[in-house]
């Protein structure tokens, strides 16, 4: 039953080899399924590079990849004025049990030539993972496009129109997603169907929302106002004006004390609150979603990536993905 | 725009009076939008029954159609050792403002025919709504059938398949559903939309359930078995054995002091908690859906109500609906 609820994932009896580099699950039979990287020779293999570092959320993506079981690029393309020469990225393979480590090397612009060509003689199957910055958007979808690189773009805050049109008028495959974290975007796909489905369902109620990011962060959370919208939109909400009455809770105290946040994680949390209740007061629905660091974000990008050699491999019409297609593709993390 | 949004009410200017007895929402224009009972003579409005009287849930539907605007039938199907004779139902009517008070007559089975007799007579448009017990289920719907009554049944543990054959067979409407609170049945569908939707969106996840209901409900939640069941089929979840992993909390202190129950709500509830967390720890999702009284099952009802008069006098082809199809509908509250 569960392998036929995964029917692209091969069948493979030899665990940890080069030919089976992909996150792998045990079936009862104790056969192994590999998500990615399944093909037999090196050369062929599924490789992730991982632009960006020494940025953090690069890091998380190179680890991810060395958990998952993915081959790591052991180059990253850095911005001009990246002190760093090399980041060293490590992480125990889920597959294996063993600690993998890669030494990468980052790369200013000036020697992106030189990459390219090193990366499709050695990395035919390479996918690239872009987390950098979003003056960089354009010149490294640029980037792939003319290089042939197949690509994840979570870099946000770019010019998406003119990203989706690079990319239109490529023969390449992307994800472009704004929010890798699958299951958050699960949640808001079903607060919008919610609406969609079953309207003024929530006809009357009332809406309270808080959200609670690390203190360096000064504006609203995207995704509470994106929900908000969806809810506002056609869950038939009352008395709720709009990202204005969206609590922002940035007081570290107050983000312990009142949202349950763990003190670790101050630096780094998105913790969303949403609280709806009838307008008699006798019934009250809560939807929360709490995030603490950056790695659920890095898990689906890595499913994004196999996710997106899958649909290379298929030989797939569509060449422009988000993460509702990921999350529709069964899931792979 | 609203109007639009809900094309089967009709424009009425005179609030209040014999045609406009529905549920009224003024628009933006002034103009008075009403739900249900909308026809001009008062032999041909609709006209609500509340069998199961004195039974709470009938005495709460029989409100709540009073706060609505609904005429409500002075007569109740009620059982034979019933000693009561009439119950008073009183509420203010949300449209008009003012209270309204129906005696309600208690009808005891070898009184039925004559019943039957002054429903048809009076109230051609009624519609009867069944809050009783498991064993009137059939004997109950066999007498809407044979007079000729479209009904709502929400009363729950009688020969489900037995009903649907017996409606099937007639050419009666009926709304049959188990939870008439359409909030929750929308949650409930979504968690199933979910997992078919975006399949093991949260692999790996463990998930805690928690329900809190009054100290005199033995068993488990049905809906949180309900919805526990749907999350185990395709979202993913591991480590989850199923009803016996869901947390019952019976004792009223820890009713409050765990689950934030309102003391006055004690003796009658239904709080529901979901926690899932990712493998990593890092991810935490809280669904919660938590009722004080029954006035959400009978708005429900209501709403199933006007969905009912509705359809027949659109001559609908499908005769048997449940609360997903008045949600989908529009959410008529």
């Amino acid at each position: 039953m569960f392998v036929g609820a995964l029917p692209r994932w091969r069948l493979c009896r030899r665990q940890g080899t080069a030919e089976c580099a992909g996150r792998s699950t045990r079936t009862r039979g104790g056969a192994v399924l590999f998500a990615c990287g399944d093909d037999a020779s090196v050369s062929s293999r599924l490789a992730l590079v991982s632009n960006g570092l020494p940025g953090r959320m690069a890091l998380e993506v190179a680890q991810a990849a060395l958990r998952r079981g993915l081959e790591l690029v052991p180059f990253s393309l850095t911005g001009e004025r990246t002190a760093t020469a090399a980041v060293e990225c490590t992480a125990r393979d889920d597959t294996t049990g063993t600690e993998r480590s890669v030494q990468v090397q980052l790369v200013r612009p000036a020697e992106r030539a030189q990459l390219a060509t090193k990366l499709k003689k050695e990395y035919p199957n390479v996918i690239c993972v872009d987390f950098t910055q979003p003056q960089a958007v354009i010149p490294n979808a640029a980037w792939y496009v003319e290089n042939g690189f197949d690509f994840v773009m979570g870099t946000t805050g770019g010019d998406t129109s003119a990203l989706y049109q690079m990319v239109a008028r490529s023969a390449r495959y992307a994800v472009i997603a704004p929010n890798m974290a699958k299951q958050i975007v699960a949640f808001q796909a079903l607060v919008e169907l919610l609406g969609r489905e079953f309207p003024n369902a929530f006809r009357g109620y009332r809406l309270e929302v808080i959200e609670s990011h690390q203190a360096s962060k000064l504006d609203t959370s995207g995704t509470a106002k994106a929900v908000v919208a969806s809810m506002l939109q056609s869950w038939g909400i009352t008395g709720f004006g709009g990202e204005q009455d969206i609590q922002k809770i940035r007081d570290p105290a107050l983000q312990v004390s009142r949202m349950g946040v763990p003190e670790s994680c101050l630096q780094g949390h998105a913790f969303h609150t949403y609280r709806l209740t009838s307008p008699d007061g006798s019934v009250r629905f809560v939807f929360q979603h709490n995030v603490c660091g950056r790695r659920v974000y890095a898990e689906g990008t890595i499913d994004a990536v196999c996710f997106l050699d899958r649909q290379r491999r298929a030989g797939a019409d569509q060449k422009i993905y988000d993460m509702i297609d990921v999350l529709r593709s069964g899931g792979m993390l």
